[in-house]
């Protein structure tokens, strides 16, 4: 029997609680001993509940029992999330999580006091719920060269963009339904922004590149930006507006990341990804391309994440689990604007005077305001020194072939 | 260092050789140490191939070597194959293989083997080629008790199909066309007759459901029957006619599997994956569907996957992988008939006679010999039943939800 504890008692850990009861039998299966939790820590009561007397309010309880191998942190954030994994590790403990900040923040040194300790730090359900994502960038594609990595990973804001699209509402509109149902925050600004896809795809690169990558480095722009207007444009295109955070490996080693609404043409494997679900596309230089999708989010899909990972903790009895990254120097880090790509721009200008400063373009409309077009593949310099003396309303990269 | 074979030296034997050439570096990282290619068995000469030293034609030179760990057989086939890897597993080395015919009639035996000899016996190439899946049902989706898995994993019948339905030509002729493109045997029948598709859904199943399925107990329908007339119906309903491989648990534990071609709505996940890719869908009771898409086929796609297995035997320095499954009793089989789905008919009778008969359907046309049309959910008997004096061309479960 392997006995763990759930550090924080909200929507992810409680769902671990119960699907830990749920699918009691498939999950001793699948580890080979029955996972019994032993704690649950939250600073909260829980009369009444049937996991009541499990509750803790001290982790030192925890911190100290012998007994307990695995540590679920299910706690959020960089503070006390971070103080109880380190020294869950450095008791001896393995910790399991789905924490994109504290992994995205602190994973390279919480991953090094992991392997000091001989023991696993594991977050599957950080990016992507359900989907299952990191653990094929790690174990299934450890024989490629991972050349790109690109991905809807907040299903928020892609609520919130499908509406435009569908229900041709405003940002503002799209936003208020999303929280009336519960898929968007209160304050929604880390989804709204981006913050959030920018932690995801950070972690997402420093398991694809084995290179640290810092959300503060990361050009992050989001949503609240995007017109009705460029989305109704885009779908004359058959092309859908989609916040995706990427991450590209030059020929020449250095790895260009941000995050950036971009026009999804058709054939793009995201460019269906709709709703509250997620998609992640994996470039390989011997695999090529492979998608992965699913709910991104949602107590049990999470949960699901979490446990398969106290699973392959439990599993793995010989120590850690090889996983980690290397803290890396600025010289890495590529300019964004150095990468090409085919480029959606609506702009102060008409379509003739447009074909003539971008060469071969698409012209999707013109109205009162302008002429919305997709041009050629350029850079981003190249792009913004044909913008220079135009007055732009959108600018936005293009991911597919067929327009 | 660790030192491996490669029992066979056709694509993708080669395959494997030259990517531990070309990506040396990035898998020695993932490995932990370097991955060496000390013997290549093929019955062949390959004078001048810069390999030529490591060539051997005599199997027991492998199996008493004790520098050896892993050996990847890439022979083909369950008799010589089978052979070389029993022996292989018994001699105390792992062993890692593309070879789905082997898995899938063999594979419950061997994988015990493997945990007698505590080794580990690895297949992830031997499904969906380059596409990771196999890992991420044993080890992702291990807290989830699965409850359906569905895909599509011939590209040659897929590459047959999409021509069908891009081009508007007959099978006869979009088989030729894959013949001469390579993308299809001179003797296509192992493809056109569903039997590769058979073998990797029976090794689905038996990874999702822990139960051996036997491919010959497996009812299996190819697409050598597809008319163009219905791929045509199909278009008219925005759905495409799919070779499928599906297993399903029902509730009952009784465990359904066969393959047969499926009419395909646009809203299900795999209506577009198109030519020579494959796609297979996982239904989870906590995580949902996932999907996971990518090269089904192809020298270095098949490589990688194989090498990942590789990556991972040598990373597993503590004994096999627990991967597992039972032999089952006839007990676990459930009927194909009793599973419910909607159905794609075209029979002769006409759209009245249809609605009398089948209740609400959805009539996609008529010509001179009769109706096509999709029912509402029933069951394989309740369809039968229903058509019993009705002379009907083409009968397709129908997977989706839009039309």
């Amino acid at each position: 029997m392997v006995k763990i504890a759930v550090l924080g008692f909200g929507v992810v850990g409680s769902g671990v609680v119960e699907l830990i009861d749920i699918n009691h039998d498939k999950i001793a299966r699948s580890a080979g001993e029955e996972v019994y939790v032993k704690y649950i820590l939250d600073i909260r009561d829980f009369k009444d509940n049937p996991y009541e007397n499990r509750f803790v309010k001290d982790f030192a309880e925890i911190e100290k029992d012998p007994e307990v191998s695995i540590v679920v942190e299910t706690i959020g954030g960089a503070r006390v999330a971070y103080d109880f994994t380190k020294r869950s590790l450095m008791a001896g403990k393995s910790v399991v999580t789905s924490n994109k900040e504290l992994v995205s923040e602190h994973g390279c040194e919480l991953l090094e006091i992991a392997a000091q300790h001989n023991v696993s730090y594991l977050f599957e359900a950080s990016v992507g719920g359900g989907v299952p994502i990191l653990r094929p960038i790690i174990s299934c594609l450890s024989a490629d060269e991972i050349e790109e990595v690109y991905g809807i990973v907040n299903g928020t804001t892609n609520y919130i963009l499908t509406s435009m699209i569908k229900d041709g509402v405003s940002f503002d509109d799209a936003l208020k339904d999303a929280q009336r149902k519960g898929y968007a925050e209160h304050d929604p600004s880390a989804d709204i922004d981006g913050i959030d896809t920018c932690r995801k795809m950070c972690i997402l690169a420093d398991l694809s590149f084995g290179k640290n990558i810092a959300p503060a480095s990361v050009p992050t722009q989001g949503i609240s930006g995007v017109d009705g207007l460029d989305v109704a444009y885009a779908q004359k295109a058959s092309a859908n507006i989609k916040l995706i955070g990427r991450t590209v490996k030059l020929p020449n080693g250095k790895i260009i990341s941000y995050v950036a609404p971009h026009v999804l043409l058709k054939d793009n494997l995201l460019a269906n990804v709709d709703g509250v679900f997620n998609g992640v596309v994996v470039r390989g230089n011997a695999t090529g391309e492979t998608m992965y999708y699913g709910k991104g989010a949602g107590k049990l899909p999470t949960a699901a994440a979490v446990v398969s990972d106290v699973i392959e903790s439990a599993k793995c009895k010989c120590g850690s689990n090889l996983i980690s990254w290397d803290m890396a120097g600025d010289e890495i880090t590529g300019e964004v604007n150095d990468l090409s790509d085919r480029w959606y721009i609506r702009a102060e200008i008409d379509a003739d005077e447009a074909s003539v400063t971008f060469g071969d373009i698409e012209v999707l409309g013109s109205d009162g305001q302008g002429t919305a077009f997709i041009t050629r593949e350029m850079t981003g310099y190249e792009c913004a020194e044909k913008l220079e003396n135009i007055n732009a309303f959108a600018v936005y990269r293009v991911l597919g072939n067929n327009a």
